[in-house]
C-alpha cells in the first residue's frame, strides 16, 4: 500500500508508517451490530441531568439555540421539566452538565444531544469495543434538530419504549449483521450513507424482516417498528456512523499518526482529532457553507455546523464517497461533475483508499480514506462534508443540507503540533 | 422533443411523428401494480395443457431444451403427470398446446412457460389494460431455467397456493405502488431492473412491509413470503417487466411507427415487433452472445437466447440504462467505460429518452427510449441486452448472464416492411 503514498516535498512523509497502522485499522476493523438500548444502559457516563452533546467541548452557557432545543427536549423526555419554560430554568440555572459524545463512545448527529432513556444503536468491533449513536427520529421534529414539541417528545419516548426492545430482539434472533458491509452495499445502491440512505435503509429493513416477522412483541408495535423504518429513508445514519465512530477509534492513539479519527462541530465551533495527538481538540468557528435550503428558509436563519456525523467522511463515506451517490444531489446540491471533483479533490489529502467501501461509477475504485493533516496544511485543500443543517432558534428544526468545507486552520494546527511532537 | 431527433440523410425522417406517439405512449403510460393471482385468474387463454411459452412462436416439436425441461415442470405442476418421463411422453405425442406468451398480454422470462396454477403479478395501465408475468422464483432451481426437480415444483406450487394470495392482500390492502417509479428508484439505487434488481425488490419489500405485518394471513405464510422476497435479489423483475409490456402494448399499433414494441426469444430464434407493423414478427437466430457463465459451465453448454424479459430494454431500462448500474458488471460482465460505450450507442438508435427513467451517474440524462428500426438499419448498430442464459439441456437450469448484442437482421428486414407500406 505505500506505493500510494505521495512523496511530493511539501508532504511530511515520515509520517508515512504511523499513517499506514491508522489506515489499515480503519480499512480492516469489522464492525458488527450489537444492539438496541437505552442510552443509560450502555453508558455509565450518561445519568440524571448528566447529558451528552455534539463536538468539541462547550459550556453550558454557550450552546447555540438548535442545541438548547435539544436540551429541552432532552428534560422534557427525562420528565426533568414539565414543559420548556421548567426547562429553559433548569438549563439557565447551570443545573445541568453536558460532556462531548466522543469522550464517551458515542456519536450524535446535530445536536448529539443524549439523556438516559434515549434508544440507541450500539456497534461493536471485533475487539469488544462498543460506540452508539441515537436512533434517528426521521427529519419532521426531532430532537437533534432541536424540536421539543409534544409530538416530538412523544415519538421518541415510544421509540426509547417499545422500537428499542423490538430492535434489539430482532438484532438477538438474526444473523449477525456487519455494518461496513451495509455501508459498502449502501455505496452500491447509490447512497452516501451520510445524507442519502434510503436505500441502505431499506436493505436494512430487508435484513430485519424476518426478525420482525419472528418477533414476539406485541403486533402494534412491530408494525409500527417497520411502518417507522419504512417511512423514515435517514433511519440507517446511526448505523453507519456508530460503525464509522467504532474503526476511527480503533485508529486512534498510533504515535505520531497525522490520521484525523474526529470531526465534530458543536454548532459554535468545528474540531478535528489526530490518531497521534491524544484527545486533543483542534478547532476552528463552524463553518456554514452554502446550503440548499427547505422552502423559506434564508441563509440568516441556518445555525453554523453542528454534529458528529462526519465521523463518516473520517470513516471514508459520505461526501468522500459523492460518486457512488449522484442521486444526493437533489438534497445536498451540486452536480455529477462536482461529485468526482470533490472525491478526487480528497484522494488528495488522504492516507489511502478504501479496500470494502467501492465506488461503483470509478469502476470499483475505493473511496479515499485516513485524512492525513500534513497533506491538507501541505495543499490547503479544504476537507468537504456532507450535512445536515438546522434553524439558528431552539424549536424550529431543520432548514437544509449542504456539502461544507471544513476551514484549513485545525488541520494545520494540528500538523504544526505534530511538528513539535517530532523526536530529534 | 422533435429536436432530439437525428436529421442525418439515411434516418427516415417520414418515421418522425409516429415515433413521436410511441415514444410519448411509452414514456408516459401510468402502469400500477394490480394483483398477485394464478395465471389461469388472470388469462381464459391459458388452460389444461393451453399454455404459454416466451418469444416468437415456435413448433412444440423444436422447442429447445430448457423450454422443455420447464414444459415438463409445468406438467408436474399442473398434476398432469406425476414424474419427469410421463411430462416427456405428454410433450412426445404433441398433446400440450403452447402459444406466446406476447399473444397473451404475459411477459415470461427465460423459458416464460405458464401454466394456469402458475403465480403471476398483474400489471394494469391507467387506460384498465392488463399484463402480467409470473412471479420470480430465484435463480437456484427454477421451472423459467427449465429446472423440474421436486423442491423447484413444491416451492413453485407454495408461491401459488400460499404466496400470491399473501401479496395479493397486500397490495388490495396498501398504497396503490406504480412500477414506473418503482423502476425509476431501482435506477437510483444502482439496478438496471432486467438482471440486477436488488434495490428494486428491496424497495418492494419495504412498500410491501407493512401490509404484511397488518396481514391476516397465517404468520407462518407471512414470514416465509418476507423471507423468500428478502433471499431473492431478482423477486422484482416480474413487476418491472410486466410494467413494461404494458407500455409498450400501449406504444404498439401506431400507423407507420418504427418504434420497436417487442424484443423476445424462444431460444431458436429471436424476434421483434414494431408499433406500425401489427403482430408479425421479424426473426433472427437467438445470439448467444459472450456470458459470464457460472463457475464449471463451458460456452457448449449455453442454450441460444431466450425469453420475454428484453421487454426491459424494449421500455428504456435494462442494458440502456448500464450506467445506472455499474455494479451488474459483476453479473454480467463489462466495466464502466463499457457501460458507458452501450447507453451513448443505444442513444443512437432510439428516437428519444425518457423523462422518467433517469440515471444519476448521467447528471439525470433520461434512459434512450423507443428502440427506432429505420436507425438501427441505417446505422447497423446492434442493439444490446441484458440477459440470463440458461443449460441446453432440460433440468440443468441457469449457466450465466452477459450483455448480448441482437443482429441487425430482423430490425433490417422491419424497416424494408415499412419502406415498402410507405403510402405513396
Amino acid at each position: 500500500m505505500t506505493s500510494s503514498i505521495d512523496r511530493s516535498p511539501a508532504v511530511d512523509t515520515s509520517r508515512a508508517v504511523p499513517a499506514q497502522r491508522s489506515l489499515s485499522a480503519l480499512d480492516t476493523i469489522s464492525v458488527r451490530l450489537a444492539g438496541v438500548c437505552t442510552a443509560a444502559q450502555v453508558c455509565p457516563r450518561i445519568g440524571s441531568r448528566r447529558y451528552l452533546h455534539a463536538g468539541p467541548p462547550i459550556d453550558l452557557a454557550d450552546i447555540p439555540g438548535p442545541m438548547r432545543g435539544a436540551l429541552i427536549g432532552g428534560l422534557l423526555l427525562e420528565g426533568e421539566a414539565a414543559n420548556a419554560a421548567e426547562a429553559e430554568e433548569i438549563i439557565d440555572a447551570g443545573e445541568v452538565t453536558i460532556t462531548p459524545c466522543h469522550d464517551a463512545g458515542a456519536v450524535g448527529a446535530m445536536a448529539g444531544i443524549i439523556t438516559p432513556s434515549m434508544p440507541v444503536v450500539v456497534a461493536e468491533t471485533e475487539h469488544g469495543h462498543r460506540t452508539f449513536s441515537p436512533l434517528n427520529e426521521g427529519t419532521q421534529g426531532a430532537v437533534r434538530y432541536g424540536s421539543y414539541d409534544e409530538a416530538t417528545i412523544k415519538r421518541l419516548h415510544w421509540m426509547g419504549q417499545h422500537m428499542a426492545p423490538v430492535l434489539d430482539e430482532v438484532i438477538r434472533t438474526s444473523d449477525p449483521i456487519d455494518l461496513f458491509s451495509l455501508v459498502a452495499e449502501g455505496l452500491r445502491r447509490g447512497d452516501d450513507c451520510h445524507n442519502r440512505l434510503v436505500a441502505t435503509t431499506a436493505a436494512f429493513l430487508v435484513w430485519a424482516t424476518p426478525g420482525l416477522l419472528r418477533s414476539n412483541s406485541s403486533r402494534d408495535d412491530v408494525t409500527r417498528v417497520a411502518t417507522t423504518i419504512a417511512a423514515n429513508g435517514h433511519f440507517a445514519l446511526p448505523f453507519t456512523i456508530s460503525a464509522a465512530k467504532a474503526a476511527a477509534d480503533s485508529a486512534h492513539g498510533v504515535p505520531g499518526s497525522p490520521v484525523v479519527t474526529a470531526m465534530a462541530a458543536n454548532g459554535q465551533r468545528f474540531g478535528i482529532r489526530v490518531s497521534g495527538l491524544g484527545d486533543r481538540w483542534f478547532t476552528t468557528a463552524s463553518p456554514v457553507g452554502q446550503p440548499v435550503l427547505l422552502d423559506g428558509a434564508t441563509m440568516a436563519d441556518v445555525n453554523p455546523t453542528m454534529g458528529d456525523s462526519m465521523i463518516a467522511e473520517t470513516a471514508g463515506f459520505g461526501a468522500f464517497a459523492m460518486t457512488a451517490a449522484p442521486a444526493i444531489t437533489s438534497f445536498v446540491g451540486g452536480n455529477l461533475a462536482q461529485a468526482h471533483k470533490i472525491v478526487a479533490d480528497m484522494r488528495t489529502v488522504t492516507t489511502g483508499t478504501s479496500t470494502r467501501l467501492l465506488i461503483p461509477a470509478e469502476d470499483f475504485a475505493g473511496t479515499p480514506l485516513g485524512i492525513d493533516v500534513t497533506r491538507v496544511a501541505a495543499r490547503s485543500t479544504e476537507v468537504l462534508i456532507n450535512n445536515g443543517l438546522t434553524h439558528r432558534e431552539a424549536g424550529r428544526g431543520r432548514v437544509g443540507a449542504g456539502i461544507t468545507p471544513i476551514p484549513i486552520e485545525p488541520f494545520a494546527a494540528a500538523a504544526a503540533a505534530l511538528a513539535a511532537d517530532r523526536p530529534a
